[in-house]
């Protein structure tokens, strides 16, 4: 007899939601017969829908065959056929959802930013902890193949001794006038929880940390450089949130992280974002695919000459690390290891303490911007 | 009978000293009959070069057909028939020097910084002021032809309104043991004047002025990424002064200008320095020479997609802004405009106080690192 | 219960008709389930072909699972329960046709011409008018990327101030003696209706008028250049209408568009049809589908000399506007703007009187030729 | 003993003057030892430079090793050793200096137009007849080797009958204020003679008659686009003479010929001027220097789809006439042309009435404009 674990959805009727978390990640394990676990044995996923929206809800489960869904999220979370509650829906909703789960007994699993303060976030972490039940929270960055080839170059020891880090995150979000905006204007209103510091920081914090070091401190600038905007029914409004963060981080051994994010950029670069790390004995530069590097065996001595067009093209004395494995399903690789810690206590780093630390950041880097000054990240004491 | 100025020049055995300054500026205008003033007439400049280093000097001389050098700049500064000054030596003895011509009653044209302290730099302004003569200093960065066009760009309205503008200057600068370095040594020795920050934040500070708008604040973060490097005698030294600088500037309306300067990166861009401005009509992105823009009409729709390679190449969407007129030589140019200051008093910019703000940006810059916080930017009183 | 509308849909048998009209507009539309209107609702619809050739008219409609045809359009028009009637059969029969529709109370749209002579056009106008009924023509090219690309530079301010636009249509028709023709002959018969100038300044009207501003006079020279061609059937017939247009017409603000419409050129351009725009801050070519711009910023400083080929490549400063947007089914969106105008009254620019404007020019075209002068262009009175 | 002729030089100060007509015709003559005839001896060629400035035709003379220059053209035209007077000054006094040079009984070659009127241009042709000299007008044009290859291609028989051709003429001229002008400012003004019309109608004349057959009516509507510009000065002026000419030629058998010229577009094309014809069996297009042609053979049979992106390339149905001739230096060309015209009888085509010709045109376009009608273009009678 096959086993199976059950997995309240919430919200996954969005496009990340639906795309990666039901069809590329859970609805893909399923039709290959579920999870594999270390034993060689298959555990089979048995996901139920949940969504306020009943119409919604159910087209999308019968496009997709999946069997259950309903609209009642509390007679869901109290089926105990069900251990595991997923939630993809609102920031400003998920604190108190996850509490309801963990409440109710059920391992969580979430998309990022945990909760939009950390008192809130840190406050899940801990009745999480104390529940015993199991937790995580998605970091999908990491999985991207560009930056899984950052860190395995990291691994090799290719940089030496890593100096410093130059990030670029963003490109132009158009203000939707006459062109329409291909962002929701949420993402614009303060009051709705927008902003790109909260919004990516979160992210950075555990790209910086797994990737480059623990961020020991950080400055942020913020600017709301386009501060009106035009929304989905072509009706302008104030967008008061930032729109552009420039950002420091300090790490361990005076590595300097120097992070721009913005939505007010046009891109003249590899990829939408990219990482450049420089170290003693080789620099690498990567985007979300693709890798390039120099060796400092490699490295051109250019000559500043204000009289003639640079001899050099820059672009060409790097080489591109070949893809070596094939570009995985980063979700689902984050869901199948999230499992295996449910299913056989796996070990597992991505827990809401690491979730919590995303949140962390965000706010340190807006007290930052307020005070104009370095603040550092003290450690999440539990 | 046809009209001289005498010009005592001092520091030109240097490298840029003797191109830019001797070989290129005064001795080609030499060549054609002197500068052309307004009124058409022609005044013919007459050089003596002053040094040191007697057999030096004295070569350099010779072999461009110079006729008047000497080691004596007492001497020199005491001949009534030569009315300019100028000064291409270390950073260190410049206001001295300056002052000392001043005090001859010389009209005093220099190199960047001004001096090592902003102290210093305005002592030498007012004693200028107050002796009543002409006075100029080098912001060659601005007749850069890639900033030019920059700066057509500004002016024809290219950008709307200005929202933010990224710059990176820098390049590898090899160790000096298994690679000779490709700069001197002492600009790696806090105690000889070295620093990236003094060094570099001059410049920003009249190109960002005279670019983008008048610099508000600073927050400079530096590092000294490297610290041990090996000198011109390839024995080894304690590099203690700051190789990287990152820094931020705020501007009138919010502009931000980050900009990191390095020592210590290695390029994956399209020139030794890039400035990337981005405005709400347009962006542009200019290095020493070519300059390439995208309007908002031509700005892409990026999708992310963490499942597939990006399929827009980023860099096709830039236009290059053609060579409408010639490479200027900036040097030329800047000691023409001098000239003509000086004998029929036209209109000039580059004052010593303006090249006295170049050093106060880069005293608060030091001030903001050790202070980890922004700085404000006073106006600097007479 | 669902809504629907019936839909008599005459002459779709020709290429036109049948692919764009009844297949990838009413075919497509009610494989969607209908039209939707703006509270979501979806109005089904349910066409009828009309035709004279029943076999012809049954086999359309059967390869196309149409469940309703018909050879008697009186017994069509007598049904109350269709309420559009549709043409895209002969220019010649059209007004008639229309006339007929509007006393049997249907709203109407067509193809265009509207009419073969501006006297006809305008009594259907007012027909339509009087009988209350709503009225529509298509206006195609107005929906073509290229064209709306122009339409978005246009409302991006792009342009500066216009100055004048240089559109070339056409292509090399075959004779039809050694190669057979590509287009029917009556296109080259003055009896038949044929001629470029009464085919194709009933589109120039629309397309001006929407894109760079109203017509305000019109000189128009015809010609005849190949006066002798071959038939469907291989034989020769005198080709008395004419075969290329060359006009101007002046806009307000004395812009001017200079408009070539010829079968009897070869093509060296981006497409069959162009639109070269120049305004005070930038240019734009635009084809069927692509559009090239040359902000001011970009444009280059050419040298004319006699004695060395021009080292420019004029191709090379014009940049590629993004596919931000799918291409549209620009049939289709207009059925959906039609359809919906009708269901819901919403707002719809494109009446038979727009279409009887076009009728206009093209008969003021014809007047300017023989003529041989320029001719104002009157508003329509009602 | 070897022969020579004298010629006065009157206006060769200016660009085209001293480039093209000294230094790469004269002078090259001269250092070639002389005009060659037809019986194989030299005549050489020895110039006497006058001008207003003695300063500027010194230098002139003097850099260029002219033993002979004088501020006083009467002096000079009283010299009977001096059998030619070529001016290439400025077309207001044109006319008068050649009324002088020809009651002097010298021959006449000059710049074109030859004047600013037809009347006057008459009176001095029947002026030239009368005093029984030769007469000549500079109509470089003809000898660009694109346009030679026009030709070539008309008399090898390539077009068949030829039905229309499209001329496109200019550039962007820069309004001056944030990029200076490339053009002198008097173009741009009417009480000085300027306008697009009068400029480029005289070339349009000759090369129409040339190259496709006479003109014999013309249809031309001019615009002044830009009415604002700065001056060398930096100054802004109203702007007031025509910057753009819409023209229609009509030809013998109706042959069309639609001609725009224009300083306010920015090219999208081969070169700074292209001429594309077609005929019958088949068509080209040259710039300068190059020419492309198409044979009915390899037409293209491009299909209209509103549905998807052309597939053809249209600039690749074209192929390159080979340079089988190497360029000839065409100003040269022409006074070695009108030198044998005027030592041993030689044929000549472009004589004064041929310049008057172009007056004639220019003055029906202007009228063309102001009466908006066809203008018929009568013979010039004697």
């Amino acid at each position: 007899m096959s086993e199976r674990i059950g997995i309240i959805m919430h919200g996954v009727t969005g496009r990340m939601g639906m795309n990666q978390h039901l069809i590329r990640s859970i609805l893909a394990i399923r039709k290959d017969g579920g999870v594999v676990l270390s034993d060689g044995r298959r555990v089979q996923v048995d996901p139920i829908l949940v969504g306020r929206n009943a119409d919604k809800i159910e087209r999308l489960a019968k496009a997709h065959g999946v069997e259950r869904w309903t609209t009642d999220l509390n007679g869901a979370l109290a089926n105990p056929d069900d251990g595991i509650f997923f939630d993809a829906a609102s920031t400003q909703l998920r604190a108190s959802l996850l509490n309801q789960a963990i409440a109710a007994g059920k391992h969580v699993y979430c998309e990022k930013p945990v909760s939009d303060t950390l008192e809130d976030a840190l406050a899940v972490c801990r009745a999480a902890d104390a529940a015993g039940i199991k937790h995580g929270v998605v970091q999908d960055k990491l999985f991207l193949p560009g930056l899984m080839k950052m860190a395995m170059l990291r691994d090799s020891g290719f940089f030496g001794r890593l100096l410093s880090v130059r990030s670029e995150f963003g490109y132009w979000v158009f203000e939707g006038d006459w062109q329409p905006a291909q962002r929701p204007s949420w993402n614009y209103r303060k009051s709705d929880g927008g902003g790109i510091i909260l919004d990516m920081l979160c992210h950075w914090r555990y790209v910086i940390d797994n990737l480059f070091g623990p961020v020991r401190s950080v400055m942020c600038h913020g600017a709301t450089h386009i501060p009106r905007r035009w929304d989905e029914q072509g009706k302008p409004y104030d967008a008061d949130a930032d729109d552009a963060a420039y950002a420091l981080f300090e790490l361990d051994d005076g590595v300097v992280v120097q992070s721009n994010s913005s939505w007010t950029t046009r891109v003249r670069r590899d990829d939408l974002v990219t990482f450049h790390a420089d170290g003693t004995d080789g620099s690498a530069v990567c985007g979300l695919f693709d890798c390039y590097i120099q060796p400092r065996q490699a490295t051109p001595k250019p000559v500043w000459n204000p009289d003639e067009r640079q001899p050099l093209n820059f672009f060409e004395h790097w080489q591109k690390v070949p893809d070596n494995f094939p570009p995985p399903n980063g979700f689902r690789t984050q869901w199948e290891m999230f499992l295996r810690h449910v299913l056989e206590e796996a070990p597992y780093r991505f827990t809401l303490w690491e979730g919590a630390k995303g949140v962390q950041l965000a706010e340190l880097g807006l007290k930052s911007w307020a005070e104009r000054r370095w603040v550092d990240v003290p450690a999440l004491g539990i």
